[in-house]
């Protein structure tokens, strides 16, 4: 089948889904989690081709994000069947209005459409999405990484046979079978057939679909993140954010790549820095965090003179660039200059320079005495999320259900006329 | 000044903008149209020079949407004072959640930022837009057509001395200097300096910018509309609904193209539709409507055979395409085929049939018993509106001032860690 004809049958099957209704979808949910469970041979068979493909030409944390086994599929299960007991999004009237003609307005909640997502090396984001996907009412075509083929194959399978066993169109939840570029760019060009298109991935992906994208499409995930540490910080609190935000999982795009520090407080702060994430991370057995510093913070504490192009990169490892700045204005600015806009914060007990950060950083996550790690759907209460927009069209933040969907006007009245 | 550094001088602009609330944008959209009125002889002066070049090569009707006057000028500074009077949509706390951890989360609307505009040759969109702009917090870079040139520049010279006599920066509403392809083309692909680009014309600018746009974009206009007069609809009710939605205003985008008639109403009320539509309006005076009609339609009443091309054209014109179909989804099928998702109608006194097409046609604005006309900022009750959004990503129908804003997340804690 090729890309077009499954956007063509994806589009035929939006009626049937819209159609199921709230509990239609998520009898759909627990028959897909349940067809996973029943899958796993098959989907662990798949998956044992892949890994063997992969073996020497992948690095181990790869290898790792490309493993399945029993107690990973159970855990897929486990997620759908979380998706399936989220409140429905579709169909809630989110404004009504009675206009003095009589006519009654009502903006309902409706699924876009055919969503399609193009991801990387993980099989586990094939359930999750499509999960997300049915659960608002839309059709979803996955386009998984080549190197996951075979695994996202076997558990699309599965996920199509617990649609059959709940009476909706399989074609609700497919995977391209091209894994070449092309296949990318006909998703990323196929207007009219694709109602949404949801890059998650690194930033060549990310950019390659700005450029090339002639469909509506969210951008995700580029997390250049702040934490600035004021004045007028706790300085113990400020320790802990900045710890907590760098080297809990410095992988993923919501941890600090930067950390900013009011020019009063560095002479403090800098050497507690160094002792908490340096010596006291290599005294315990624990991956030291590189310090990558400018003139100011150079004259501080030893580290790594910060290059030019520090302050704009997503490390994603652990490595963090320094900055002393002048005050809370300061710091905003650098902000504005360099953040991607995913989640930045400000350590303070100063409520005035609390508020001026929090209006003036135009980021999808503006925190006050937090770490930018909680920038997650399940931190944020939606239940799950498809992704973090980093743009400030229709979603911002964790893509959860109710991101997913659109809405339309009803108009109803007896024969009004303008 | 080149399109690039009025872009930048834009984003230099955004802080100062949203940083005057609610008030100071309000004192600055009533000196915003102050200045207009101020500015009237500038303005006629500039108007007269774009006429006397655009005679002879515009026809009657363009010429007509070009021309300003005293009253004209008038109604644009009324226009303004009114989005001035409109409630602010910045700052509003959309949701707020306490999560266990203690952690409250507030999602906030802010303003999307920098907002282009293009459009074509009536000068007035150039008030219209930058009220709207500023009242919602942005700023805005518009591109005005070549013909009008010197009348929405004289305009934009009058906005910018009520924006400095306010004590906000000029910079905060300014027009393209260059009028050619290019320009427009710049700010299709100005990624990270446009926040969203709106363009208002033709079906051939929206293609371009949907083709070409790298930055975030709102499709808008495209009326292919549909009414349906079902089996059970008042045929009294119906024709008035169709000649409304036909011929009170033919060349705006929310006006009727097609009229679908059910089999069974289709012998009683297609006499009804040749006699009101065509013979009573030739009677009167009026441009009768040619109607197109499909074979079955044909044998019922006169009218020119249909063409293939018939029933998926925006004619803006005394034209209209007529179909009969067997039944209501038969009906919305048509509709899912043709329609370009702006506005289409049912006519009929059956509730079933009501809710049918009303969850099933997948369009911005879908009306029971009510002309398509309506879909409009002011008649949704929205105050003002910046054009008619077809797309399903953010905001769909009329956009006013709320869906000129995005939101970004707040979170307040004190000292959470992950």
């Amino acid at each position: 089948m090729t890309t077009r004809e499954m956007l063509l049958a994806a589009q035929g099957a939006k009626a049937a889904l819209a159609a199921a209704g709230p509990e239609g979808r998520k009898a759909a949910l627990l028959a897909m989690a349940d067809a996973l469970e029943a899958d796993a041979d098959p989907i662990l068979a798949a998956n044992a081709l892949d890994m063997a493909a992969a073996r020497g030409t992948m690095s181990e944390v790869m290898l790792d994000r490309l493993a399945l086994d029993e107690v990973r599929i159970a855990g897929m299960a486990e997620g759908v069947r979380q998706a399936a007991d989220l409140p429905d999004p579709v169909g809630k009237v989110l404004r009504r209005v009675e206009r003095p003609n009589g006519l009654v307005i009502e903006r309902v909640s409706v699924p876009l459409g055919v969503v399609a997502i193009i991801y990387e090396s993980r099989p586990n984001v094939t359930s999750d999405a499509a999960a997300l996907a049915v659960k608002s009412g839309n059709v979803c075509v996955l386009r998984g990484g080549k190197e996951a083929w075979r695994s996202c194959n076997a558990i699309t399978q599965a996920l199509r046979k617990g649609l059959k066993a709940a009476g909706l169109p399989e074609e609700a939840v497919s995977l391209v079978q091209d894994t070449s570029r092309d296949s990318a760019r006909e998703l990323m060009t196929a207007s009219g057939l694709v109602d949404l298109l949801i890059p998650r991935g690194g930033a060549g992906l990310i950019r390659a679909c700005v450029e090339n994208a002639t469909v509506p499409c969210i951008q995700t995930g580029t997390g250049i993140c702040h934490v600035y540490v004021d004045k007028a910080a706790d300085l113990g609190k400020a320790l802990r954010i900045v710890e907590n935000a760098k080297t809990s999982r410095p992988s993923v795009c919501n941890a600090e790549e930067v950390l900013l520090v009011h020019k009063d407080a560095a002479a403090a702060f800098l050497p507690m820095l160094k002792k908490r994430l340096v010596d006291d991370r290599a005294a315990a057995g624990k991956p030291p965090v590189q310090l990558r510093l400018d003139e100011r913070a150079a004259a501080i504490i030893p580290g790594v003179p910060a290059g030019e192009r520090d302050f704009d990169t997503e490390f994603l490892d652990y490595i963090l660039a320094v900055a002393v700045v002048d005050d809370v204005s300061d710091a905003i600015g650098h902000i504005a200059a360099h953040s991607t806009g995913h989640s930045d914060a400000i350590v303070t007990e100063d409520t005035a320079a609390a508020e001026l950060f929090a209006a003036s950083v135009d980021s999808a996550a503006v925190y006050v005495n937090a770490s930018t790690r909680f920038t997650d759907g399940g931190e944020f209460g939606l239940g799950c999320e498809m992704g973090i927009s980093t743009q400030k069209l229709h979603a911002r933040g964790p893509m959860g259900l109710e991101e997913l969907c659109s809405y339309k006007y009803v108009i109803r009245g007896d024969g009004q006329i303008r």
